[in-house]
């Protein structure tokens, strides 16, 4: 069973993964690159047999774990945490620990061998959101679960370590540290303006429009003033929801037209990158609240550049955004 | 001149580097492998005129920017902060900038052309501790810098870009936000408990022993309980200083054995990774304290392993710190 430890430094709780443990020689080996295409790819369909049994599929009428479905949610084979038992939340002297529960799972979204989300119609990214929303709801049922995160690592430089394009859910016992400081200083600023801040940062981005890079009916994406990345992107919906699950899915079609014209333009100008995509959404088990505001991050990986923060925590970032949010803006779609 | 820009969602102060703007293309270009070993070194002795002047040097005699230096200390050749100018703090509507007024310095460690820290002998080493604090001292008494970063990337995967070995100075007129938290917790720990976290994680680990790679007359060398990365590891002094600067310098030669011991542990295991080595201590130009704790933290960069974090902002780590201890233990010296 994985652990969740506690740091005492930092208050940031770590999954060490005790299953998955590692001799120094794997990394060793891990570090050549791995030849994909060559392997029976276990996300293809009729080869469901190679995953653990799905735990959500959208399909016509076939039976489960079986070929005809056009997305397929199933846990994780290697999973980072464990779904059974309790938390049993104890110290090791100046240490605490738990129990590593939680979910793994992967979304895999699209029966095509498809390399990258922008190769599916924008009818099968919308089955993509529609399939985070109903995991989230399936999941929030598990009052021991407190954050769910929603990501795409793509591309092997971004982590993916298999090609077929799929998206990870990972359900947590704990809320972050980052998206608890996130939603602290979101409340901190509702408190003090009576305002949603990320609704202000729409109004003055739309007005301003030097970092915009689209704008579509329901959605906004920008470069952010602070951006940490060079050409770090985000999706903000226009409307306020706290949480993902409750954003208005009547929008899940235009989210997806934007979110596959975002990544269309990302890979045009940086020549397909690998990228980390992040949902941020507000801790599952609190209510709907006016300070909070989901949305997306996306994270081009561009390897040099991303020296610096692991060795400092400081970021530095030679791409201003008003000049990322140029290229991008101006990236045609075709 | 470069901005430092506030997030006003997290509080994080980044450094938005407008001189050295760069291209998409340059990105792409950047990822392709360079061949240093055809180019002119600019830290080999003879080309002093290929750096800026330096800021310190030890040398037996001989002129400045001239031959004749054991090891030498320049601004680097493109800064990510200036050093002049007014910080012209100053709102953007909703967001906060400053200008990027601040130092960056380049160690040189030693005259040879090494590849590694390791390749020197230790009298080389604790010369370079010598620089950290004298570079220290002097940066201090501008009282618009506010902290400092002192930081090894050492190897292409780590983000140096140029392989004579050398280390970096970053001296900010805020202090990091990650440097604030750790500083903080501590504090908190102190008023709660009147003795040092470091102080009673260093008696607890010397204890019990499962996490200790190393223990030297004046440093204990550990893989920390909540390790965020594989064979991630902390060098500790044993004697409470908040302040690097204010270290027992006498005991330096010390610190260069067990640096140099450490580092030869972890190239041994993991077949000579690149790796962040950072030093943490307290902000510049507050007074020494009984609760914050110097220490310098060891990265090594384990590519694919690394993914995650980027994706999340949360850590999963799958090698347990008791396991990479006991690997680095075990690693003979030879």
């Amino acid at each position: 069973m994985p652990e969740l430890r506690k740091d005492p430094i930092t208050d940031r709780w770590v999954i060490i993964s005790t299953d998955r443990a590692r001799r120094p020689s794997d990394f060793v080996r891990e570090m050549t690159p791995s030849t994909p295409s060559t392997r029976v790819c276990p996300f293809c369909p009729g080869n469901e047999e190679k995953t653990p049994p799905e735990v959500l599929a959208y399909r016509n009428g076939s039976c489960p774990n079986q070929p005809g479905w056009s997305l397929r949610v199933v846990p994780n084979k290697f999973p980072v945490l464990g779904i059974e038992g309790d938390l049993d939340r104890e110290g090791e002297g100046l240490f605490d620990k738990m129990q590593g529960v939680g979910a793994h799972e992967v979304v895999i979204e699209a029966p095509e061998h498809a390399l990258s989300l922008t190769a599916l119609d924008e009818k099968s990214i919308e089955q993509i959101l529609w399939a985070f929303r109903d995991r989230i709801n399936d999941l929030k049922n598990d009052r021991r679960l407190r954050y769910i995160l929603l990501f795409k690592n793509h591309g092997e430089g971004a982590g993916a370590t298999l090609e077929h394009t799929h998206s990870q859910l990972i359900a947590l016992p704990v809320v972050p540290k980052r998206v608890q400081e996130e939603v602290e200083s979101a409340r901190l600023y509702y408190d003090f303006k009576e305002r949603c801040m990320f609704c202000d940062l729409i109004r003055q981005e739309t007005k301003s429009g030097e970092r915009v890079v689209l704008e579509t009916e329901h959605y906004v994406v920008v470069e952010p003033y602070a951006a940490r990345f060079p050409f770090e992107t985000w999706i903000l919906p226009r409307n306020h929801r706290s949480h993902f699950e409750e954003s208005d899915s009547a929008h899940f079609a235009n989210l997806a037209w934007t979110l596959k014209s975002t990544l269309r333009k990302i890979e045009k100008v940086l020549e397909r990158p690998p990228y980390n995509l992040i949902v941020h959404t507000a801790p599952l088990q609190e209510a709907a609240n006016p300070y909070f505001h989901w949305h997306i991050e996306i994270i081009p990986k561009l390897t040099r550049v991303a020296g610096f923060e692991w060795g400092t925590g400081f970021y530095i970032n030679p791409t201003p955004p008003e000049e990322s949010a140029q290229f991008l803006r101006e990236a045609g779609l075709a």
